[in-house]
Formats: C-alpha cells, structure tokens, sequence
C-alpha cells in the first residue's frame, strides 16, 4: 500500500482541523477595542493549539517519512490518532470562552494526553515494522520527549483543579520542548 | 484520466467530512461536569461515523490502487459515493442531539444504506473493468462482507421504530466487522 | 511552472465547496418526519449545485490534464473560476431556504453565469497557449455545450422573475447536459 | 525532508481559509434587494481578501518551488505564515461587517502587515539557503514590491483612524501591485 495517500490523508485532516479552530474567534458586533477584549484568551488558547497541531503535523512528517509501507494496523493507529487531534478545536474552544477555567483546562489536557498515547503507538508500530535496527529506531531511542510529554499532561490534568494557570504553563512548556523540529530522526536518517 | 486527481479529490472530501462532524459538538456555556452530559451521545454517534467515514476511506483507498484508468462512468459512480458519505455530518448531528430518536436513527441507516450501494456500484464498475480474472475480481469474490453490511442497514432501518437501540447495536457490529482492513484485496493484490 | 499544484489547490477548494454546502442542512430539533419537510427544497438545491461543482471539477480536470505549462494569466484566471464557484454554497442556501424565491433564483444563475464566462477564459488561454492545431482545440471544437449553458443561464435569469420553476428548470437542463464527462477532449486526447 | 508535504499543506491551508470566509456571507432571511444591500460590504471585503490569499498562495508557490530542501527553520517560518494568513477570515468579517468601521480596517491591516513579514522571514531563510548567487536571490534582489507593501500597510494602519477609505485605499493598492505574478522569479529561474 502507498503511504502517499496516508500522508495526504493525514495532511488534510491536520490543515482542516488548524483552520476551522480559528472560527470560534466569532466577529465581534461592537468595533471598539472593548470588543477585542474577550476575545484575547480565545486568540491566546487558539495560538497553543496551532503550535501543538503544528508540532504533530512537523513529527508526523517525519515518522511517516521514515515508514516503509503502511499496513492496516498502521493505518488504523493513524486514523486513531487524527481522532484524539480532530477533538483539540472543541476543547480549544471551551477552554478559551471560558478563560481556562479548571474542568476545560483539564480536559485539554485529557485529550492532548490522548493525542500523545495515540501518537507513540503509531511511532511503536512503525519503529516495529522497520526493525530495531533501523536509524528511526535509533532516532526515537528512549523517547525522552516523548515520555516527558505524557509525564507533563498527566501532571497538568489534576493541576487544573488546583490552579489552572499551573496547568496551562505545563502545557506551553511541553510545547516549548517540541517547537524544535525531531533532528534525532532528521539526523540519524540523513546518516 | 489520471486517477491521482480522483484519489485526491476524494481524500479532500473525505478529510473535510470527517472533519467538520466535529462542528456539531458545540463549546457549551457551562464549565462544569454537567455541561458535558448532553455532549456524550454527540461524541459517540461522532465517534461511530468517524470510524465509518475511516472505513469508507479505507477501502476506497484499497479499491482505487486496484483500478486501472478512470472513465466517465467510474468518475460520477465516485461523486455518488461521495454524495451520500456528505449526508453522514447532518444526520449524524441529527441522531446524536437527540439521544437517538427512532426517526433520525432511521436516516441514518437510510443514508449508510444508500452510501453502501453506490460503493457496491462503484467497485462493480471498476471490477467489470479490469476483467472477471483480475486480482481484484478474485480478492471481492462473492463480496459477503458488503453484503452483510447491505443487509444489516436494511434490517436496522425498520427496527429503529421498534427500538433503536436495536439498530444503533446494527450499525456497531457492521462497523466492527469492517474496521480490519480489506484484506482480502490486500493479500491477493500482492499475489 | 508546475501544474501539479493548481491542480491540487483547485481540487482542495471544490472539495470544500462541495462540502460546506451541506452544513446549510441545519439538524433540525423535532425528530418527526414533519421536521424535515422544511429541509426538503434545500436538499434539492444541494444535489443540484453537488452535481455543477462535480462537473466544474470533471471539466476542470480534463482541461489541465491538456494544459502543458500554467502561467500567470491562466493562474489568475483559475482563480477567478474558483471565486465564483465559490459563491455557490452561499446562493444554493439561500435559494433553497426560500424555496425558490424569484430573486435569490435569478442571483444563483448569474453565479452560475459568472462562473461558465470565467471558465470559457480559463480554456480560452489553454486552448491559444496549446494552439490552434492542438487536441485540446479540435476537441473544444465550436463548443456548443459551453454556448448552450451561457445562453441557458442568461435566460433563466430574467424568467426567475415570470416564474421560478422554469428558471430551475433551465438549470437542471444544462446540469444533464454536462452530467455526461467531456468525452469530446477525452476521445481527442487519445487519438 | 520532502517539500512536496509542505507545498500540500500549505495549499490545504490556503484553500480551506480561501473558501470559509465565504461563510462570514450569511444567507439573508428575506429574498428583496434590500436583503442583499448590508452583504455588499461585506462582498467586498471577500474579493480583497480572496486576492490577498490568491497573492500569497502564488508567491509562495513560486518561492517553494525555487527552495532547495526544508529544514526545521522553513518549516515553522512558513506555520508562522500560515498562522497569520489564518487571521484573515475574521479580520475580513469584523471589517466587511461593519462597514469599514476604524478598528477593524486598522486591524485588518495589522494582519496583512505580520503575514507580509512572515512572508519576508520565509523567503530570506529560502533566500540564506540557496546562497547568494542563486537565481532566487537575484530574482528577489532587492525585494522593492515587498517593502512597498510593508510600508503601505504600515501607512494604512494609522491612516485607519484618520479615514478608513485611505487605508481601505492602501490595501487595494498593494493588492494591484501584487496581482501580476512574480514574473522576476519565473523569468530568472528559467534562464
């Protein structure tokens, strides 16, 4: 089976999901600064998800470019993953109307930690497909990233109810560490 | 013809469907536990066209790999499919926010049902081109599986009014039974 | 200048006009068969603009499949097909919300004119870059579907006002027309 | 890393804003002209912006398709890019809706002038990459139709709060200049 499809498949779905989350930023009827007020939370939440969206898109590329052939549990595990992704607008959405508060800021959390779990196994099956051996699965080696992402959403879920700010600053943290592209793959592949 | 265009043109759509279904879940105004009860039904009834959708893509992907050149007749056999697949976001909206009412459990099937023919139609057009003695001829075979899945909509869509748990466990177990990727195709395509 | 991306961005715009359309069948609150009678005319009005976008998309299709080389002016001018194709989820709404109303019957044909004048330019320039001597210009040939449709519209525009059922009618004429896939450049293109 | 992904989904990007501002267009309840009178400016606003997107998609298809290969850096200029062409749908809306109230044209100029920068920042990492020499950096050169477009918009934005119809004015400007495609690339890189 030809991944090129996958990708485009997965590239759609992705391109679709960053751009609908920008129509919950509802045009405001007054046109006085007042009017921009309510809306920066919702413009603030709506730049961390299109980094997140962006982050998966950036390492999907990645690990896709070093899959050999997709097969059917692959193909499955990645649709799994776009389903955890396509619910990031909905929570986007209620976490930033709702100025983050605690229940919406912690079920961000619950789905980016989906959107994680999901992630990791598409990246063990495709690790598996090609081998201990294979420079991705050198390139992946312990995951520290990705372990300490689970690790930081695990953390951030039951914080919301405690402070959500504590939360959100998890969430930009693990952000912050994936903005950088994967040169462990980017590296190991080009060797 | 090219049939990358058609591939292309078909994953656009197929992206967007799955895509905007989400639209439906609406950020409710409420932040508490309560706010999400009524969103429940909703996200299962997503969850179960999100994996019909995925199966439709899936087999259209293993289906389009098999054929050879698009003609007139397979293009609008692909819009027709695509036709009815566009229907599933309206009733699945329709079913979810009403806890699944007889009549929009009803459609519902309605509109698998008839998305389950047109792909019916669509294969046999591509089958009938390639010859009773392809791989793809032999890989469909006596094609039960679609005909189970024709006969289950048309028992759930009857049963819905008697009761529609009936025929929403109908649509699961056809669901189930696709969610394995064709492998039937799969296997006998790299024979 | 590559072709392959026009026609990938092309084919991504009609793939989501072909698709928002069908977010103006708004799931209606009752689950009573009388619930949907109000969604009867849209959904006409939906299969009705379905079928022109996927005909826009057939054409289309076999127009760039004869282009050689896209350059700034046939760019341009595919973007202005697209304009007005995108105007179309806009005037089927409203037209079908208002169960044919003259007025917003009338504005749906001069969409639709406004887009057969922009994509007679699109395949004017394919045609004068190609040559008069090119398959794709014999194939073209006097283009009488393409004159019959322009005529067909500017009629039905001004009949809206007389009596809007003749206006609809004039249009699914030229929809069965064109329902039939340009075999003229497809049989041309193959000798 | 393989451009063609970023190309197709950049393209998916671009297509999907390009096609949801014309959802701002809200089907009017009555079917009279004076229905349609308050969606002239808001049409209006829908052409400019249509442009700008058609500008930006034809440049950048230019630019990536000079650009050699994509590294981490491109990737995230061109996310930062897409980010703000994102903005463009509300903008418009806010701006076409009020009838060019100050704010919002002051505004809509602010997003046009932060894309225009982006834009800037992905062209001179494309630029850096290829080398001094490169048929893309001379035919960039001096960038004269870039920093005419950063000063008019950042003439326009306070312009906005004297008059808005000179920054209105500005903007349509900037438009006409960038309509032609960007013949210094195309006819550098085919030398």
């Amino acid at each position: 089976m030809k991944k090129g499809r996958l990708e485009a498949f997965s590239d759609g779905v992705i391109a679709i999901l960053i751009t609908i989350m920008v129509l919950e930023l509802k045009t405001p009827h007054d046109t006085d600064w007042q009017a921009l007020r309510p809306l920066v939370p919702v413009l603030l939440t709506y730049v961390l998800s299109f980094i997140f969206l962006g982050i998966y898109w950036n390492n999907h590329h990645h690990l896709l470019y070093a899959a050999e052939k997709i097969n059917g549990k692959i193909l499955w595990a990645n649709l799994h993953l776009l389903f955890w992704l396509s619910l990031i607008p909905f929570v986007t959405g209620w976490m930033g109307e709702n100025h983050l508060a605690p229940l919406p800021t912690a079920i961000y959390g619950v789905v980016l930690l989906c959107a994680a779990v999901a992630y990791t196994i598409l990246q063990s099956l495709i690790v598996a497909q090609l081998g201990a051996n294979a420079p991705l699965a050198r390139a992946v080696g312990k995951d520290k990233k990705g372990k300490l992402s689970l690790i930081g959403y695990t953390l951030a879920i039951p914080l919301a109810f405690v402070n959500q700010w504590i939360a959100a600053g998890l969430y930009v943290l693990v952000a912050l560490m994936w903005l950088i592209p994967d040169q462990r793959i980017e590296s190991k592949l080009s060797e």
